[in-house]
């Protein structure tokens, strides 16, 4: 597929998702976090795009991909970690995406799954580089090979780990790398149920609802990890009684002012909502 | 300048201007028209990034480059007219910045008038073939050169008539067409108000406000032709008003919904208080 075609995809997919509200607990068209607000995901949805359109004429470099698209983003807005998350889902897909000749979602999932394969050390070091530079908010309490201690790099590049090999250490922990491991199951299982919820909601609905029902399907490890069990299992159940009520627009923004309250950002299942809607918007999706 | 640079400063101004809110009478994050949707603008500021790279660096053209910026944001979105005004704008200021070693505001000026004062009888033809395709509301009571009528374009050819000579005709009636004769006088005047703005408010609110002020100075010509001279009058005043007192937000509000009741949409200010914000993106402006 056609490079600008594929970054274009990409790039909307960031925007639609941002701007999708209420979304519980996250950054919204409605909602700013104190430090990043919703015009620092602007700038660096409209910063990443020369990056997008490299990752889809390129079959490898998915580290170098995700450190330069850190770069472009920091170098456009000032609010810290918006995309982090998100690239490290969308590069590998991009890739996929260029180098099918048309649309398959199944090949597209197949090529994304093989990019992530096909990894190595310098991917590993690239994105362990990138981490500090994304001020990206991570856990440094998980003793394997943390993201934030030069010793990681230094063992990384003795036994030559791949980051698909890192990745499965924080796979037990870390929903993205979950994804990029198992061969983006969640993304392309959502990226199913978000086109039929496109074809009955609008745009806006359809992405705040496939976000909820992410909520109430997948406990959040993240917000599991920082907030405790009792937490994250109060944001699933919550979700699932909101899903199971259809989504009452004023259930949704009482839960929503809950999390914010509380701090809760469950950024990952944004990360992924945002995967699933460039897959669709690839396949032809259209506001 | 650099073309991937120009072409980012631009779409982030589209983004950031058409964010901003509220912003009395046109479309923000939190209003849409009936069919032209807020999803549809930033749909259209995805579709028409490679058109303005490539304005970047075109030194002619801004007629076909026009008619391709609505080619891909109508194949982007269904929502009708977002960006022609804007576009008939940004092309040739994105030409005049491509043609620069770096950011000089009056080089920017003197150029993109250059480019207006070259354009030729082919620009013409073009703009007038992509009016229909963006579903631009227009007027048709105009007697002289109807875009929506084929003998204009017949005697357009037959006269050669130079894109630059067509607007010279409706400057006399419309803003954009104005701003494109006169090389673009309000675009960097309001360009530094802005600039000013932003160094003392949140960017939304330094756009707004610039929105604002644009309305409290400038009779808005497609309010006048449409709605008459009273209606323009009450804009204008009462947008100094609010002005005056401080741009006090109840107030704007209140402003906001009486415009949106009486479908007054001063579209041609927002195009241009885009433009202003494209100058000020190349200039350094960063969220």
């Amino acid at each position: 597929m056609n490079e600008e075609y594929v970054a274009r995809s990409a790039q909307l997919a960031l925007l639609l998702e941002v701007s999708a509200y209420p979304k519980p607990g996250n950054v919204s068209r409605t909602h700013d976090f104190k430090d990043t607000r919703y015009e620092h995901f602007l700038a660096s949805s409209v910063a990443v795009y020369p990056v997008l359109r490299e990752a889809a004429v390129r079959s490898e470099g998915v580290g170098e991909l995700v450190g330069k698209g850190v770069e472009e983003s920091i170098k456009w807005q000032s609010g810290g970690n918006t995309h982090f998350g998100a690239l490290l889902l969308l590069i590998p897909l991009a890739m996929a995406a260029g180098a099918c000749e048309s649309f398959d979602m199944g090949e597209i999932k197949r090529k994304a799954k093989e990019v992530m394969l096909n990894t190595n050390v310098d991917d590993a070091v690239e994105v362990y580089r990138a981490f500090p530079k994304a001020k990206v908010k991570v856990r440094t309490d998980v003793p394997e090979l943390d993201v934030m201690d030069e010793n990681s790099l230094k063992e990384i590049k003795e036994k030559k780990l791949s980051l698909y090999e890192i990745l499965t250490i924080s796979a037990s922990y870390d929903l993205i790398s979950r994804e990029l491991v198992r061969g983006f199951e969640k993304t392309f299982g959502y990226a199913s149920l978000l086109m039929d919820f496109a074809t009955k909601r609008s745009i806006n609905d359809a992405i705040a609802h496939a976000y909820l029902r992410f909520l109430s399907e997948e406990e959040d490890t993240f917000v599991k990890m920082k907030f405790g069990t009792e937490k994250s299992k109060y944001v699933l159940e919550r979700a699932k009684e909101i899903v199971n009520s259809g989504y009452v627009r004023k259930e949704i923004e009482e839960f929503n002012e809950v999390l914010i309250r509380e701090g809760i950002n469950p950024g990952s299942t944004a990360d992924i909502i945002a995967a699933a809607l460039f897959v669709d918007i690839l396949g032809g999706l259209r506001v």
